[in-house]
């Protein structure tokens, strides 16, 4: 496995590389993000992985300066993995200081998490626009964990007719349900047992829909259900959208993804789930 | 030559090719897009031109409708020239219904033709992005007629980590100094006249400069006096800039440029040039 830290560097080392496979990541890994190194490694003759904790994607409240990073150990864990190179760059080498183009998806970036931390898709579809035309990889794998980034960036492709394969994966989940997420570090062993909440709404949430409920206020209603009276809890957002245009639905019909995010203590954290209809 | 005309039948047409040059036109072909068409024809194996009126870097109250078109005439002039390839897309195979993402640049596209145009630099950063993610080219070829464009698609592609070389070409020109653009078409006889008014302008900043004149003030007031007071001729701007940031100059030092836009009539013209340092 191979370490470039820039641009040129990267050029270099994928010269000549085919079938290119491409996981980009902000680092401090997990289980999640070393299951789509392994997939990329399965599905591509070169597999390449980015490390990158991208400023122009976090608010200027938020956790930006103290955002985990263990390089050495994301080396460790991908070598294991059997990733071909790392690319793991300083800001100054993708931001010169007078940077000044940027990409923005309008549509389905708006509600959500969009609606909340204004300017994060912006600048997580300007680096990943920026790191695909670094690695030119013919595939490239999210997680399903960011469900709305999976899908803002699958439309950014479309629309910027982009030539890669945007691959969304299974989100990857502690024993107790709790989603994978480099920012559970964050968490005291109070808030990490009140996180459960989350895939415990996301649970409540699937079987009203599989018991027949149709109405998403029922079941996002169940969801909160899940989540304690507890002042450390403060829920953002629930909501029951179309998986594809992320707009909410008023009748459960056919396919449906419930998305939430929740502050537990100073951490945020999101989680989301497909609904299958019973009945 | 050969005509494609949606993004898959240009997939397959380009597949396999090397070296591949590209000059993306709104059509109407004069004898400045004819120069970059060669040119581009002489540096590359593989000759590609566009023609596509792009409907988003037009404003509501611009021209979008009556911009000249004549694809026959235009494909006739390119094999002429030798090109390879041209593609001529329709609006609606470049933008889906519900295409949602968007390409800016926020520091030179600001001033000049951008302060007058909301949302032009953006349909133009947009669609060159995708045209030249379709094409794929090695250089592409551009016009210094435009040159705030050529400077914004310059930062873009070093922004966006591009892999493409931006060629900025000459202005071609009538034999009385009228810079070629497929607006002339718009003049009647009498604005055409008014229009040197444009090149003119130049050259008197030019002599000024030249004479070792160093105040932007009175260079700029020079090029004025070449502009005749007729209800007809309106200046939109002439401004004295640094020919990298585009930054109006507060003395001329070392390179500076001339820009200037001018209504004549309805028809909007613009031109610039260097200044040399005289003196």
């Amino acid at each position: 496995m191979r370490l470039v830290r820039t641009p040129e560097e990267l050029k270099i080392a994928l010269k000549g590389a085919q079938q290119v496979g491409f996981v980009p990541t902000m680092g401090y890994l997990h289980k999640g993000h070393l299951s789509l190194a392994e997939r990329c490694r399965r599905d591509n003759r070169t597999a390449v992985v980015s490390i990158f904790v991208n400023p122009t994607q976090f608010g200027p409240s938020e956790d930006l300066s103290r955002y985990p990073r263990d390089l050495n150990g994301d080396l460790e864990l991908l070598r294991s993995a059997g990733v071909d190179l790392v690319f793991a760059p300083e800001p100054s080498h993708m931001y010169p200081s007078d940077f000044s183009t940027w990409v923005e998806e309008t549509s389905l970036s708006k509600g959500l998490c969009g609606a909340r931390r204004p300017g994060h898709f912006r600048g997580v579809c300007t680096v990943v626009l920026k790191l695909f035309n670094l690695v030119k990889p013919d595939r490239a794998y999210f997680g399903e964990k960011d469900y709305q980034q999976l899908k803002v960036i699958q439309r950014m492709v479309r629309d910027l007719n982009m030539d890669v394969d945007v691959i969304g994966c299974p989100i990857v989940r502690e024993e107790d349900g709790l989603a994978m997420s480099s920012r559970n570090v964050y968490l005291s062993p109070e808030e990490r047992e009140l996180a459960l909440c989350l895939s415990r709404a996301i649970q409540r949430a699937q079987e009203e829909a599989l018991k027949g409920e149709r109405s998403p206020k029922r079941i996002i209603d169940a969801a909160l259900s899940a989540v304690p009276e507890d002042p450390r809890v403060q829920v953002e957002y629930v909501n029951l959208v179309d998986p594809e245009t992320l707009e909410d639905l008023d009748e459960l019909r056919s396919a449906a993804r419930i998305l939430l995010a929740v502050r537990v203590g100073t951490t945020r954290l999101i989680d989301n789930g497909p609904l299958s209809l019973g009945g």
